[in-house]
């Protein structure tokens, strides 16, 4: 009878899930085909089932499926790198998370445009389990981006002041966001547009207390004291005038490079007012964690925020996978909102 | 009796000396005038009575004198910011130097382009009496430069390799020369010219293992692997090129900018290779120097090559005070060899 047993529980049955995944790299609209599988809903002895639930298109997973990002896929692979899902089962050595537990993806490259996925344990980490949706698909980039970019080059001081380009990014709105509820003012540099007083008054309800265009930053009229810190994704001219703020001894962190043009800064402030240039890459902190104690703290330090309001939510627009076309088009061409492929 | 016998022992004789001064900022050859004065020669209990032997024209000088070098001495002032001298005698509270000892300056702006000094015991720093004039002369800035540098910013192990721009000026020759005797191999980029070959063969002779152009750099034909540190004096172009031959982790460091142009990064590996823009200034390490143990144990290195012959003296042209105006002309516009005044 015992045998029995054994054998029907270690029976496997067959599940359908859709996914989203590419066989060669090439422009994503094209590459990305929608594809139903059947998978097994059984996890191995370390792996965690997960039902997906919500997955963003974001600039890095397009630039994978082009083949230009740093991380690559074995291929064929299914697409995105970012959003959360809920555990169905879990393997009988896996102590991490439980069922009913919501997950992340512990690595890039993961796969999350999918409806369910059998993984192993060490490739998801368990996050708050109320934080809602709009936080938690898009929980495991931006915001620690802005966190760790604030928390780990310079300390920074109540009453010390942050400078960054690329301010309406989504990274530089939770920069402005961190800023504002540790004390700490931001002066926040946005290209010249037409309705340039809707987004210095979005990002001043945010919590900015500066909001220049990359003009008035190159006319340099107003003086900031106390600039520690410098965050760029632009880089070329606006890195330059961006440097030339920093305080003696101040950072200036470069996380992207919108302009397509080098790292630019000024020789003197880099001789003889001791600056420093770095670089962020999101991967590269969560690959070299030796153990999770140092993320748990600032997910719970993150959620906590979320959850009290003090961070916004931001806006979407949301997707079915049978719309992967246009919202992979949308994703390329249209920045306003980010493309949201709701999974459940 | 004894009242008498204090009284002599406190009575200032003058003694006449010349030195190069200037009143105000401007065109180093006609801001500069040679002045005869007559000095006390009994230095107060904390002060140092100074013979100066030997003092070099350095850029750095220049742009003192012209207004536009971060220091600026109270004027008038004497020019010359390195050199060295002999102690003739000492304050009775003087511990760090005594009569017959050889210094060198322990601070920018002190003035070395004179005969005689009293001086602050702070102001002078001992070294190595057996150091052969040519060496002593220019002790202080670009040997502790190339060697700071070196060992400051990246823990180079043998066989590690440093790459540099303007290889051929005095602070790229040293740093030839130290990573030879250290065991790190070193490849160094000049500019084209017609006596390329004999460029090239003298810096060999130093201990160069590799010797490429600018426009080799900017092909990039050949990889150099094992690449951690980079050393920058030219800024633009050539920062960016040379800032892409760095392995991951890597990191950059600035200390001249030859081209007039912003130091140039690319974007890529600074974020994805995440290697550091850091800036040198040899006057700031000296200033933060809290105790003298580093700066001993440095001096003992840099002395030990030097009298052993593993560094090699550098050429100069001899001048005497009173050849002022020639000497600082030739040192703004003929770089082959440095300007040297000889004040004994």
């Amino acid at each position: 009878m015992l045998k029995i047993k054994n054998l029907r529980c270690s029976v496997q049955r067959a599940v359908h899930t859709r996914q989203l995944a590419y066989e060669g790299y090439g422009n994503p609209p094209e590459a990305i085909q929608l594809k139903s599988i059947n998978i097994g809903d059984k996890p191995a002895a370390d792996q965690v089932f997960v039902k997906w639930i919500a997955a963003p298109i974001n600039p890095a997973d397009l630039n994978q499926i082009q083949g230009v990002y740093p991380v690559k896929p074995t291929l064929p692979a299914v697409g995105g790198n970012e959003g959360f899902g809920k555990v169905i089962s879990v393997g009988s050595n896996v102590k991490s998370v439980k069922e009913g537990d919501h997950v992340i993806p512990n690595k890039s490259g993961l796969g999350t445009w999918r409806e369910l996925g059998l993984h192993s344990e060490t490739d998801v980490f368990l996050i708050d389990n109320e934080l809602p949706l709009e936080y938690a698909a898009v929980f495991q980039v931006n915001p620690p981006t802005a966190y760790r970019m604030l928390k780990d080059f310079i300390h920074l001081k109540k009453g010390d002041t942050v400078v960054q380009n690329g301010a309406n990014s989504a990274v530089g709105k939770q920069v402005i966001q961190i800023c504002r509820i540790l004390g700490i003012k931001s002066v926040n540099v946005v290209r010249n547009r037409d309705n340039l007083e809707d987004l210095v008054k979005e990002l001043k309800d945010l919590g900015a207390d500066d909001v220049i265009t990359q003009e008035e930053l190159y006319g340099r009229k107003k003086k900031f004291p106390g600039v520690k810190l410098a965050l760029n994704c632009v880089g070329g001219r606006s890195s330059l005038f961006l440097a030339s703020l920093l305080d003696h001894g101040g950072c200036m962190v470069t996380y992207g490079g919108m302009s397509k043009q080098p790292v630019d800064c000024p020789t003197g402030p880099l001789i003889f007012k001791d600056i420093s240039l770095r670089g962020f890459w999101m991967s590269r902190w969560y690959d070299i964690q030796k153990t999770p104690e140092k993320r748990q703290e600032m997910y719970k330090e993150l959620a906590e925020w979320m959850k009290s309001g003090e961070m916004k939510k931001q806006a979407f627009v949301n997707n079915r996978l049978e719309d992967h076309a246009r919202a992979i088009e949308d994703a390329q061409n249209k920045h306003e909102k980010k493309q949201l492929f709701l999974l459940d």
